[in-house]
């Protein structure tokens, strides 16, 4: 009944991609590769660059947005806001260097490769954001999570997120308007921290008396979840509404939501949900690679330098950590992978026309290699440093 | 990302639907009225016919379609393919009876209120089908799902589903196309019960060794719960090929899976899913409704005669029953509930014009008040035979 797919149709979409995403998944699982980058993979081989099986369409735009929602919604509720605090220094310190030696040799290495300036702009911004979720991921991977190297950096993962999306929100408007006034900029900025601020502290603190209440006053089944799934969108839509990306107020709702009595509970009413829905998301970044554009040599050169630029920019900002002794040279690994905020500005920058299909491509290539390496440099340092 | 919403719409959409399905539920499970009737009524409230705050657009649409397919998924996993065998002859007949009776009384009864010859038909047809999933909910509220009587009506709205929905498919080819051949109408009928001898057998005998050799060669977590998915989608997307509704495909899945040994994990992963999907499906249809066109005294006169005659052909079907004693009034009474059959050709019916807003409205009126009626009648019946 929808105006645009027939009722099969959606279903067949659906179906190809629950098929290719855990065919790939297995197949991730085996070659030791971050399952991410094998979703990507898979989007790129059923969309239309090869075998054509699913167009960008309603199933995709729908599933693949609760997915990343949902997504940072887990690692929220994953991350208990106390231990974030406990490293919030080295954490910061890290996670500015990091973001200002990103900005600053993206733009010099995209210029390098003869982008104009607001492209290198563009580029630059959105390879500044490690991924929260591929960086505990591979912690989890190699049972480290504990550790003070993997707080250090999930914290400071938060904290380039913010940075990055901030960064971004400015840069797109530069791109898109020519200019933006320094007022502008300071509203923007002003907005985005009230929202942080007020959803952060208000969410943590307000949320477990809310849940209490309503769980205490709810008669049928499966509230919780819905009640966690409710938060969670506004928090997310109102994210938008103060020109942050919706994801990151999925994740302050998941912050939040650890601290309620119902966290086991929705964390485990999750699970299915987000086995279903997240690899859409990832699924959806390749469907929307033009195979052709990205394998032109132009493509690759810019890749290249771009991949340089972010891997140099994150290693160094592990210097910067100061407090106590720690590795340093893991830290700086640790914060290599980029993920979901750099694909959805590369998705914005798509549609928004900054950024063409070579372009977008380049900087897909850029921010998956990122998430490839990773696990396999940082399994490397570990076998080194622990006898 | 998508070409019609932003994704913050569609965020906000889901924020809208998940509030509205919540709310009512809630209120349905305080005034003893099955949820589905509170769901119907939260979409015609947030729906373009009150209060505006969602469309039929690309999230109903996707999230729906996957709902009604999880929900008879569901209901076909917690089926016992065994008990239903057991009373395959008395169900068979009262399914049989039930299916003519209401075909014959509702046609002379829309005919009564002046419809025309072919529209009475599509509209006696919508009536044929007994509910599975609001049935077996009924009787699962009432602590009667074992008993024979609750197994007997299970069965046999399994049978007049599949009696009903070739009914409509013949129906809408006829009212469509002016006229059908006996050999096409042969042929629908030959497809459609190869799909589901075919499918029934080989489904059921398969799954079981199928999901074992998966399941020993897979890796990844949330394997059991995609393959169940595709599984389900991969019968739904041939049922529609075979010209059978979808939900058939999404039934005879849940009948195989419950042979399978992932059976257990499979109900308990899509819990969750279900809570959050099924209820959209129904809080659509309540979006369909033009309120004021459903309210005329036309509209409300043609759901009176066909409420009449849903109701009458119903309860006589219980005499037919035949094998050993039972409550005969209560098989009927069982009997009553129309649902989700009803309201996909309701859909269907509006959407290819046979149906104009105010048969749409009355023949959705007299479904709801089916399932509205069934609850209060069984347990005033099950009162007065159990001392």
């Amino acid at each position: 009944m929808s105006p645009t797919q027939s009722p099969s149709q959606i279903l067949l979409d659906v179906l190809v991609v629950v098929v290719a995403a855990k065919a790939v998944a297995e197949l991730a699982e085996r070659s030791g590769l971050p399952a991410v980058v094998g979703e990507i993979a898979a989007g790129l081989l059923v969309g239309p660059s090869v075998l054509g099986l699913v167009d960008e369409g309603p199933v995709l735009a729908v599933l693949g947005e609760l997915g990343i929602v949902l997504l940072l919604l887990d690692v929220g509720l994953h991350l208990d806001p106390g231990q974030l605090r406990d490293v919030g220094r080295p954490a910061a310190a890290m996670a500015v260097a990091g973001t200002v030696l990103t900005l600053g040799g993206g733009w010099v290495a995209a210029r390098s490769a003869g982008q104009p300036a607001d492209t290198a702009l563009f580029l630059a911004a959105a390879l500044t954001a490690t991924s929260i979720g591929i960086a505990a991921r591979v912690f989890a991977d190699l049972r480290r999570l504990d550790s003070v190297e993997a707080r250090t950096v999930l914290a400071a993962a938060v904290v380039d997120d913010v940075l990055g999306l901030l960064t971004l929100t400015v840069v797109t408007r530069l791109v898109v308007h020519g200019s933006v006034s320094a007022v502008s900029v300071a509203f923007t900025v002003a907005v985005a921290v009230a929202y942080l601020v007020v959803s952060g502290v208000a969410g943590v603190r307000l949320a477990a008396p809310f849940f209490r209440a309503v769980e205490r006053l709810s008669r049928s089944p499966g509230t919780p979840l819905a009640l966690a799934l409710a938060f969670t969108l506004a928090l997310a839509v109102l994210a938008d509404k103060a020109r942050l990306a919706p994801l990151i107020g999925a994740f302050v709702a998941g912050l939040a939501l650890s601290r309620t009595d119902q966290r086991e509970q929705v964390a485990q009413d999750i699970v299915p949900l987000g086995h279903l829905l997240i690899p859409v998301f990832f699924l959806r970044v390749g469907v929307d690679v033009d195979l052709a554009a990205a394998a032109r040599p132009a493509a690759l050169g810019l890749a290249a330098v771009l991949l340089a630029a972010a891997v140099a920019g994150k290693l160094a900002c592990g210097l910067f950590a100061g407090g106590p002794p720690v590795d340093r040279l893991l830290l700086g690994l640790g914060m290599l992978p980029r993920g979901e905020v750099g694909l959805v500005f590369a998705g914005i920058g798509l549609q928004q026309g900054i950024l063409d299909a070579e372009r977008y491509g380049a900087l897909l290539l850029a921010i998956l290699l990122t998430a490839v390496a990773t696990p396999v440099l940082l399994r490397l340092r570990l076998r080194r440093s622990t006898p």
